[in-house]
């Protein structure tokens, strides 16, 4: 598994100095000497190779290398979350993260009874996964919104939206497009009410199978299922 | 969202006595009054609507009416699991519950490190999840087994493995079959020699996008990718 660092920027052939959290993880945490070497993910959202060359656990220094290519996902996918309570979008977090979410937005629901976790608290979630899966640039963060305005964002990704009401269904028609928005209640679902304003924005309500899922599973199941669809 | 309740069975028009978790589960848990809508889930693996007829917290009675009929997953899935470290494997089993997996076999891989998470937690995580999600029917849990005898389990099922080295491949061949095996490694991943029996053993590789996934994210998003191919 490769080690991850985070700097603010790089260069091919130039050093870069790491601060505290950063020398602590990779001297204490993953116990690396000069001359190991390392992934550097810099503000910018790139990945570069580079080697562990001096300083300690409170400063270290990079010998920069290459940028190293990132593929991108098969598509561009954009999650409006019905705001689960916090324990819950902390657990899914790391696997949006993973899957390449490009942006979550933050949906205030009939059921919704909490504001999204922190940003602090989420960017350490996110940057721990990002760290692990080698992801170099983290998923945009946007609202909370009402959600007649977050249904009017990125209007020009076809939108989807998790219904309870449809599992068991048949197949449902899927994006053959470039990119898909997802649209996931919180816990108890939408209300009526809701779905028939996202039926209304043109999102389709989308099957997960036969049992109600939790919020977590839908959000990663029918991103999943938009991402990989043929 | 329904309440749901299990007893060892169930006749239509019959009195069925709840032992002491159920009736606990409730009267205090859910606050239920006589009167109120159940579902019941049977050691048989059938769903029934019954109401609450009297009793208490110790020991409720239920009035069974009717069989409710219960969609199976469009496809079956097995998971050949690779013993991730507990934690992992706990946070995992509610959504693998909820997807309608048909059975785990636990794996032992090179670099599992760990056992099986034992079988009375196993059950209350799966029974909890079961509640939830208004499946009557656990999944089956098979193993500790080696990878060589693990891999000839469901031979009749086309097998596929989340496989690394794949990541940021193209788009790979799926199942048009009633069903398929998945094969998901502990953390670190299969090794080479791994990645090759599973090859021989006619397991396609199968790509889960551009990053490094964790288990537990493999894991969903490798079976949903299953359950959905059209």
């Amino acid at each position: 598994m490769s080690t991850r660092a985070f700097a603010a920027r790089a260069s091919a052939g130039a050093p870069t100095i790491l601060d505290e959290t950063e020398s602590h993880y990779l001297r204490r945490v993953r116990r690396l000497a000069d001359g190991a070497r390392v992934e550097l993910i810099t503000d910018d959202g790139e990945l570069w190779s580079a080697t562990l060359a001096g300083g300690d656990a409170r400063r270290s220094e990079l010998q920069v290398h290459a940028p190293i290519p990132v593929a991108a996902p098969a598509r561009e996918l954009v999650l409006l979350l019905g705001l689960p309570e916090p324990t819950a979008t902390l657990e899914l977090l790391p696997g949006i993260v993973e899957l390449g979410v490009a942006a979550v937005v933050w949906v205030r629901c009939a059921r919704s009874q909490t504001s999204p976790p922190g940003e602090a608290r989420v960017q350490r979630v996110v940057r721990a996964a990002q760290r692990q899966c080698g992801r170099p640039r983290p998923p945009a963060f946007l609202g909370p919104l009402a959600l007649a305005d977050a249904l009017a964002t990125r209007t020009d990704l076809r939108g989807f939206f998790a219904w309870e009401a449809r599992r068991g269904a048949a197949d449902d028609p899927l994006p053959a497009a470039a990119g898909a928005r997802l649209c996931v209640g919180p816990e108890g679902g939408f209300t009526e009410a809701e779905a028939h304003a996202l039926t209304r924005a043109e999102f389709t309500a989308l099957s997960l199978g036969p049992y109600t899922l939790r919020t977590g599973t839908a959000a990663l199941v029918g991103l999943a299922r938009l991402l990989f669809a043929p």
